[in-house]
């Protein structure tokens, strides 16, 4: 076959590619070329045009390395990340939502004891939380992993100024006690732009758009039995809830930090400053019979 | 807004990229928002089909330096360049259809005279190339600007073995003379397979595909007055010209390299072995008015 142009050459591809051995590689190839091709067609690149957007691919590409994504924060920012997740992770009544996973997630974070202070000496408003994790029908689930991470109070994570504070901070891994309870202190997060120096961020400004998430603490709850939690619960009241850049917001998953006097916390705790308090009861799905 | 799932989340990012300042980008931002987001649905990737495609595309990007460009190399095996090339260049009768630019082309060609052997002492079989530059309504155009390259007779060019023979070869910038015409010396390029050990040749051979295209010499020819014209000249018999891996193959650009005895070449030169003759009359399209 030869003599390609726009109304033969996407057939052509599609018949290039059907002799792919396995069917989910023709089935994606497939669906790729006719979807990249229906979108070349409708917005008619010119050459100029083509060239930038090789560009573009090619400086996202330079631009990750082993501290930063940024074409995970291309697919955050153009709501790819939260469709995958929402076709991943139907929700039953009584399981907690899922929202993105994001870029700061460390594999190695250090395990704490229930009750531990996970801030790290760094600076903000006391932030305790509490709560507990449970079978979607209701069924406490001890010994559940508990993985938390989130922002210091200027929203910068521990990963993104490791060269100033020189160790991981406010983030751990607990395991729930036998009623399925957990609680910790922390720093209360604050609301952050996502890194918009590269081309993420160019782009977002050529669409008019800010880079801001509202405040939130991340969490990533396993147990053996039920499917992986990816979750976050975000600062009720935080003014990007409506316009975050990666589209993560679920109304479910908004809490009140709630502020309280100084005094004793109700885990005992005497602070001479106000605190704040956050719970939240999360809920796991059953894992998919094999 | 808040609460995106499978059913809501695409009209949520049109509506966040509805702002764009520049009707043309959000135009393209659209589109792409549209387009992907249905190819998402279709595939329903799963959380490690999408990391996958997150690493794929990582990998594309880390290869790409100041030699080698795979992220075109992807657009090529996919037939995108192609079709951006046909949106862009509708051929009027009498002008020479164009194709794809390839990854080998080199702004720094060497100025060489009418006659001269390019070859840059590369060996092969000797090939002599002939023809003239018109407008498509047949008028000749002096002094066009002919810049040509090829590969060698083991299809790789000059710029893949810079280590080995230290120059540029096989590649110049000629002016045509008072009738158009132009001629030259070389070597009788070989077909080759694109450079397939990066992501772009793993995904090649996922689709169960050959990285091959069949033998030809590149021409670009620019005049005043005229488009510029990118297209190839391939080798009539190639056993590839029905699965260029890029499919950039056209009838109208096929020829017969013609088998020569030794003897006298048309052009005076005395060979004591046998050469080929390659001959292509190139038609240029009139510059659209501005």
């Amino acid at each position: 076959m030869r003599n390609f142009d726009e109304t033969n050459i996407t057939e052509a591809v599609l018949d290039r590619v059907k002799n792919a051995p396995n069917p989910r590689v023709r089935e994606i190839s497939e669906a790729l070329v006719r979807h990249l091709h229906a979108f070349v067609r409708e917005v008619r690149p010119t050459q100029t045009e083509w060239e930038w957007g090789i560009d573009f691919l090619t400086r996202t590409g330079h631009m990750c390395d082993d501290k930063r994504q940024e074409f995970i924060l291309l697919s955050d920012t153009l709501g790819v990340s939260m469709l995958v997740d929402a076709i991943n992770h139907p929700v039953p009544e009584g399981a907690t939502e899922t929202t993105v996973l994001g870029p700061f997630y460390v594999t190695a974070a250090p395990e704490k004891a229930i009750g531990d202070d996970i801030s790290g000496g760094m600076e903000g408003d006391p932030l305790l939380v509490t709560g507990t994790v449970s079978s979607s029908d209701g069924k406490p689930i001890a010994g559940a992993t508990i993985e938390v991470w989130h922002s210091d109070n200027e929203g910068y994570y521990d990963v993104q100024q490791l060269g100033e504070i020189g160790h991981l901070a406010m983030r751990a891994r607990f395991h729930a006690d036998a009623d399925g309870g957990f609680r910790f202190w922390s720093i209360k997060p604050a609301a952050y732009p996502v890194p918009h120096d590269g081309p993420v961020g160019q782009m977002l400004n050529a669409q008019g758009r800010h880079p801001w998430r509202p405040a939130h603490v991340h969490f990533m709850i396993s147990a053996p039995g039920y499917e992986q939690l990816v979750t976050h619960v975000f600062v009720a009241g935080d003014q990007y809830l409506d316009s975050d850049v990666v589209f993560g917001v679920k109304d479910s998953l908004i809490r009140d930090y709630v502020r309280r006097s100084p005094g004793r916390a109700p885990d005992g705790r005497m602070l001479d400053l106000p605190y704040y308090h956050l719970n939240y009861d999360f809920g796991l799905k059953p894992a998919a019979k094999r």
